[in-house]
């Protein structure tokens, strides 16, 4: 009689977002994952790879057992 | 840069579900908010009212400050 | 970068509460977990046993990977 | 039927902060908020202020409509 979550601070899209329009993406992720919404968060590509920019997360959908998750890209590493 | 959310264990329609087909039903609330999905939870048309039945979440959808709730209502209250 | 936790619409006590004092009582439990604090929520003793009654949460520490989550028993169910 | 709480990726201490021993830390916020244990966060004086460093919570409690954290600080912003 529980549900498992994921409380995330830091999206880690493994390369797999897809870009929507302009500067928003669309992400899926394995379980049901809490991002913060209009909540300014790191993106990386992998957990231990350097920060690609940050982004604000704008929507989540919970459904069967998948996180899809929208965000807006807001700044880019200009190290990249 | 905190996001604020409410945890959930009871789904309060006021009325105001729309049934999708058969036993599936949508309800937006405002709000973020974690109904636990796969998870049987009570539904009641206000808080202190009996309870109509039992439902079971199956999607929930985040965005502006809203949350959207897919439930399938499992079983009803013979009493009603 | 991520926590993982799950959310509880229900205590399960396996026989492993401690009666602190009156009708408090203390659980440990594995994990990060959430009872929503000041909300009735059923106790049972197995997650498929019949209710022992009704409980409000109204403390959680999360510390090492356990939950330890005070509770008050409001009922008991009368057909135990 | 609801507990309000929110997700917070960032420690804001008000200057509010009790050193424990060594590099932990306590500090009381009001409502019950999550902060990711076992995850390193910023360490704001305010919303707005610099990072003073990097910190990781180890401990949460929620009681009383009020959250204590517990966390290590586990590196110093050197431009401070």
């Amino acid at each position: 009689m529980g549900m498992p979550l994921e409380v995330n601070t830091m999206i880690v899209t493994k390369g797999k977002e897809k870009r929507i329009e302009g500067n928003f993406f669309e992400l899926q992720k394995e379980g049901y994952r809490i991002y913060p919404i209009d909540v300014p968060v790191e993106v990386r590509t992998t957990k231990e790879s350097e920060t690609n920019g940050i982004a604000v997360p704008s929507k989540l959908i919970w459904e069967n057992n998948t996180t899809i998750i929208t965000y807006e890209l807001v700044s880019l590493n200009s190290s990249n």
